[in-house]
C-alpha cells in the first residue's frame, strides 16, 4: 500500500471544515501511486480523493493543481482541485502539503483495443488545444536534464551492456532535439491506468503529477509506447493508427512532427526505462512497494532503436 | 416553450469547435425558464446547458459566470460555466451572449418535507461562506432600487387595496432597512425549481442569473416563502426551523440577523409579488409564455404582514 502519511477521520472531518464539500462520510486509502498519500474521501456532498505530497516542490505543486483546474474548467475530465474557503488549493494536513481533487467515475482498461486508443488520441488533442490557454510554466521535470541526473546514479548498477546502450541512446537523444515541435502542457504520464472509461468513453483522465511543458507529440509517444504495444515490445500498427489519426482530426500534425516520431518513441521509452532503474537500484527510504521491472521499458526502448516506427496516422 | 433565438444542430456543432468538449450529439430545447433561451445539449464528452441570453446586460453576465465558477470549484454542486478555446466562458452564437455550462443529475421537488428543507439550509451556509472569497460585485439586481422602479410601472394596473398595500410595504421597508447585517453573493431565486435532489441530496443549485449581493438573510427568506409554504400562505414551522437550524449549523446568525427576520421575509414576498405583476401586466415582446400569477406573491405578503414570523431556528 503506497500510505506515507496516515490521516485518521477525526483528523480529515476536522480538515474539511475549511472547505464547502459537507460533512465526512468516509475515507478509505488508496492502494496504487508511488509518490504521495491517497486517500478516497466521500462527504455529503461527493466523491474526492485526498492527496498528500510527499516530495513535490511546492512550486510544481502550484502547476499541476493550476492545470488541472484550467483543463477541467474547458470540459477535459479531469479531477478538479476544490478551493478551500480561503480561495487556496493547497492546503497542508499533517504536516504535509494536501489537496483534495473531484473524484471522477470509471475504470481503467488493461487491454486497450484500437476504439479505446480512438479515445485516447482524441481526448490527448482536446488536452493539448484547452492546455494553449494555460500561461503558467514547467519544464517537464522528467526531461533531458532528469535524463542525464538519473543516468549518472543509475550506471554504477548497470552490466556493461545496458550502460553502453543508456550511454548511445543520451547521445542519439542529445543529437535529435526539437524546438521547432508544437510545445504546451503535456501529461507526460498517461499510462493506461490514468485513464478511467466508462461507457466505452474517457470519463477521466488522473494523475497529472508528472506534468510539465514539453513537445505535445511527447505526450502521444508515450501513450503509444504503453498503449499500443504489440507482441515483443514492437507497436501495434492498428492502436497506433487510431491514436494518432483521432488526435489529427481535431489538431492536425506538422511535417516535423511526422518526421520526429520515432524519435520521440524512443525518448520516452528512454524516460521511463531510467525513471525504472532509479526507483530499482535508488528506492527512497519509506517507499513501500510498486517498484516496477525497469526492464521492461529496456525492451522497448530497443525494439524502437531496432525498428523505428513509421508515421502510421 | 421559452425559446426564443432558434439554434441548429449544424450551428451548434460549428460553435462547439471552439470548445474542448467533444463532438455534438444532440441538442433540445429547455421548456421552463422565462429569461433566456436554453438548450441541453449532449457532446461525446458529457452533458451540457447551453444559454442564449436575451436581455441581460454584459457586466451582469460576467458576475454570473465568475460566480458559478467560483463555486463550482469550492464544491457546490452548481453549474460549472466552460471556458473555450481562447478562455473565455461568454461567447456569442446567433447574435446572443451565448454560454455552456455543465449539466447536472437529480430532479425538483414539488412537495419538500423537513428534511429537504434542512439539505437547502446547510447547501445554502456552504455557498455564502464559500462566496466570502468572491470579490466581484453586482448589486442585487431585484433590490430596492428595482421595487421603486417597477412599483411605478405596475401601479396604474392595480385597484386601490393593492395599490395601498404596496404603497405601505414600500414605505415599510424603506424604514427597515438592515446595512450591518453580513453581506455577500446571495442566488435570490432559489425556489425548489431550482434546486435538484438525488437520492435525497442536493445534486444541484441553478440559475443564477438574478444572483447579486445582499444580505445572506435573504436568500433564507426567499427560500422559506418557497420551501416552507403552509396552509393559507403562513410558513410551515417544521420546515422552517430544518432549513435555519441546518443552515446555523455551519454559520451562526446575529441578533441582528434573528431580528430582522420577519422584515426580510416581508422584502423577499414584496420582491416576486413585484416581479410578477411585472411580467404579468407589462410582458416583454416576444416573451411566450410562463408569467406567473402575482396574486399568490400578494398572499404571501399580507400573511408575513399579519403574523409576522417568530425566528424558528
Amino acid at each position: 500500500m503506497s500510505v506515507y502519511t496516515p490521516v485518521s477521520e477525526i483528523e480529515l472531518g476536522d480538515w474539511l471544515k475549511s472547505y464547502s464539500v459537507g460533512r465526512l462520510v468516509s475515507c478509505e486509502p488508496v492502494e496504487a501511486g508511488i509518490e504521495n498519500s491517497n486517500y478516497f474521501v466521500t462527504t455529503t456532498q461527493g466523491r474526492y480523493v485526498l492527496t498528500l505530497f510527499e516530495r513535490l516542490p511546492a512550486e510544481e505543486l502550484a502547476f499541476y493543481l493550476d492545470l488541472m483546474a484550467h483543463l477541467a474548467r474547458h470540459g477535459i475530465p479531469c479531477p478538479a482541485p476544490i478551493a478551500d474557503l480561503s480561495d487556496q488549493y493547497l492546503g497542508r494536513l499533517n504536516g504535509k502539503p494536501a489537496a483534495l481533487v473531484t473524484r471522477l467515475p470509471g475504470r481503467s482498461i488493461d487491454s486497450p483495443e484500437a476504439a479505446h486508443c480512438e479515445e485516447l488520441g482524441a481526448l490527448l488533442a482536446r488536452m493539448h488545444l484547452a492546455g494553449r490557454s494555460y500561461s503558467a510554466y514547467l519544464e517537464n521535470p522528467r526531461g533531458p536534464k532528469w535524463w542525464r541526473f538519473a543516468a549518472r546514479e543509475v550506471q554504477p548498477f548497470l552490466d556493461g551492456a545496458k550502460r553502453s546502450l543508456l550511454e548511445k541512446e543520451l547521445g542519439f537523444q542529445a543529437e535529435h532535439r526539437f524546438p521547432d515541435l508544437p510545445r504546451g502542457p503535456v501529461h507526460a504520464d498517461l499510462f493506461r491506468d490514468n485513464a478511467l472509461f466508462e461507457n466505452a468513453r474517457i470519463s477521466g483522465v488522473v494523475d497529472f503529477y508528472f506534468a510539465g511543458v514539453d513537445c505535445l507529440l511527447y505526450d502521444l509517444a508515450v501513450c503509444a509506447n504503453d498503449w499500443c504495444l504489440g507482441s515483443g515490445f514492437g507497436l501495434d500498427a492498428a492502436r497506433v493508427g487510431a491514436l494518432l489519426s483521432a488526435y489529427q482530426s481535431l489538431r492536425s500534425f506538422s511535417a516535423a512532427e511526422r518526421e520526429a516520431w520515432p524519435v520521440m518513441l524512443r525518448a520516452a521509452a528512454l524516460r521511463f526505462w531510467l525513471s525504472r532503474l532509479y526507483d530499482f537500484h535508488l528506492p527512497r527510504p519509506g517507499m513501500l512497494v510498486h517498484a516496477h521491472d525497469p526492464e521492461h521499458f529496456r525492451h522497448v526502448l530497443e525494439s524502437r532503436i531496432a525498428a523505428p516506427a513509421p508515421w502510421m496516422a
